[in-house]
């Protein structure tokens, strides 16, 4: 991936993630409203390996790490899919599945016909049961980390984003949660950018700093 | 229940069922219309048998038998208590289907901990597994006759509803089905008005002429 | 227009209006529910002049009279297109109307720079001001005829509708009225059926009688 | 107002302004976590001056400053309340306005009687005026320091929010920015909290360090 903005003297190209830090407050200020409201026409440039732009509909941009809502509509979708793409993937587990909806709808339809009304039905579907039983990615997160965590994973679900950017969230996580999650992100091959108002812990990072100098920082403590 | 309206000279009376036939084509329009609109303060009056006046929300006029929506959400609702209920009477067949739905649950959860993500879920309830059924009032109805039948079953299950008026529905049923529907309204002890713009048949019922005089034709071939 | 369906014996033609009488109730309540759910597979068959079929999309079927709603959404987007269109042949009035508009947002836009807040607005157009005058079809109809002459009107409107069907209206309507009615159809060009459940009056009417006999009556009055 | 949370030794009191940073990065997590999930039986305590618990209807939690939707429904309510108040003090404007609009009403009502159909309409009035304006609040921010300028003017007309805090918005704001806003909040009267996960530059703050220990800088600068 690569990323470039006016203030910038090259574009900044980086492998899976990357971490920038802006440390002149109205520059950082200023390139979120940017992410904000990113488009192709963009003074900020964000593209592909393959120097391709990346459209709106590619970048995943999370601002507000506590409202973010993970069950909409568009995830639980996939993740009823998964299920289902997981049963499928055992054979016996499904049929035994499939064996109890039947005998289910049997006693339903029973009484179905046992009531005053003509009633109609038809069958119990696996996607159907996964519904009823409510199925949905955990919320009652125990930490901001969990909920990161669980961010990328979604990340990796939405196979039409190929970027994802999280904004200021550095302030919730110890320097031991983000080694972890950048060594989720690269074990997963995702593309991920940490957008930070200041230097993130011993990490390696891109700091822009006051007088625009941009810098590497290559951390020791790494190896 | 009582009825009254301007062009009567006194309340009609009468016991679960009446078929009223009003010849003059626009006293029949202006009722009809009034019927449409009906609130407490009409000059169209309905009363119960002990003289307090019908509630607009006691009303179900049915005043298109084929486009009348029997599916509402409400009705639904009402249907489902009903099947629940039905099961509540047989413990043992409620007992296996529990079962069932437990083990669906069972294997259901099994997926969900070896999925990526963190998925809660909760249990399968019967109402569930009905909803999951699709079960519903048998629409495809093979007659207007049938429909007809429909609705009286659903305007029992309305408690709060006490006088089901069906509006012009003369015209789609034959004597027979007619008198089957008094037979059953009767027996189940609801109240239902039949206004219709001309002679039904050789049924019992009043007939306001075209010079506004009303006639009690106590049909002989009823006995 | 052609009209055909299994029981006669060859197809009805006619040229802007047919009244249409099914004696025998059962085949009466048989075609309704066709006509309910027509479509181009429907053993009734529709079809245009040129032996076209008529398409699902292409009828306007009223089977509620008092029950129908001309205030739809689509049906006020036409009214309100069409008031437009006047004000467009109206140079004068439209210019007027316009500076009242202009002087109106100026005040407004005033008081708007005036809030502690800063506040964004637009134009007010011709058309938002008839949406604010709350323009709408008249709904308190004083009579079911009335009723059916807005619904004919509304039916003109309606460029992709080929044919108007009433059915059982004629119960509401006296011999005036419905000439009336035809009078205004056949000026107006358009093609209207009107099903019935018994002979019309003494109009000009195809009976399919209880024997499955077809006859026109001719009738001489009309002269 | 008063605020308090299991690591603190005892409650913080604070008078309109609060900048509170809280510099472990866990504690800060939780923190915001609490806030996020705030309710009178939350371990996080925040209460009146008169030490009623502070309900959860009446903090307004601002995670998102980038995200954070002023044209709510609710608050555009409050906006149009606002300028027919603003209306109603200036008599001479207002009765302009209402002029222009019978004008209008009019000329649109005439154009209504001359079309074929029966319309019926209302009256124009001041509030459909500014909603045919469009009037919202402008969200083509030109800095994050307007957005939470502009939020803090929203907070004041939601008289039944009692409380404000900002999460974590001091990386987009400069020191100047931040005094300027404590100034304007000083100056309504009203009550803010700044949760940051840092010293916000050289302001009168409590910091509570990573030793848990809280101190209360008074910045000397302030003078």
């Amino acid at each position: 991936m690569k990323i470039n903005f006016p203030l910038l003297d090259g574009m900044i190209e980086f492998d899976k993630t990357l971490i920038l830090a802006i440390e002149d407050t109205e520059t950082f200020s200023d390139l979120a409203r940017l992410l904000y409201s990113y488009n192709e026409s963009s003074p900020l440039k964000l593209a592909l390996d393959d120097f391709s732009p990346l459209k709106e509909s590619q970048l995943m941009l999370v601002s507000d790490i506590l409202g973010y809502n993970v069950n909409t509509p568009a995830i639980l979708k996939l993740v009823y899919a998964d299920l289902e793409r997981q049963f499928g993937e055992k054979e016996e587990v499904k049929a035994r599945l499939e064996l109890l909806a039947v005998e289910i709808a049997n006693i339903i339809s029973s009484e179905c016909l046992e009531n005053e009304l003509d009633l109609e039905y038809d069958e119990i579907t696996l996607l159907e049961l996964i519904k009823a039983m409510g199925v949905k990615i955990e919320t009652t997160m125990s930490s901001v980390y969990e909920k990161c965590y669980e961010i990328v994973q979604i990340f990796k679900y939405l196979s039409k984003k190929k970027l994802l950017v999280f904004l200021n969230v550095g302030a919730y996580l110890t320097e031991k949660q983000i080694r972890s999650l950048l060594e989720y992100i690269e074990l997963c091959n995702l593309n991920v950018i940490f957008l930070e108002p200041s230097k993130l812990y011993d990490l390696p990072q891109y700091i822009l700093d006051s007088d625009y100098y941009l810098e590497y920082l290559n951390s020791s403590s790494e190896s």
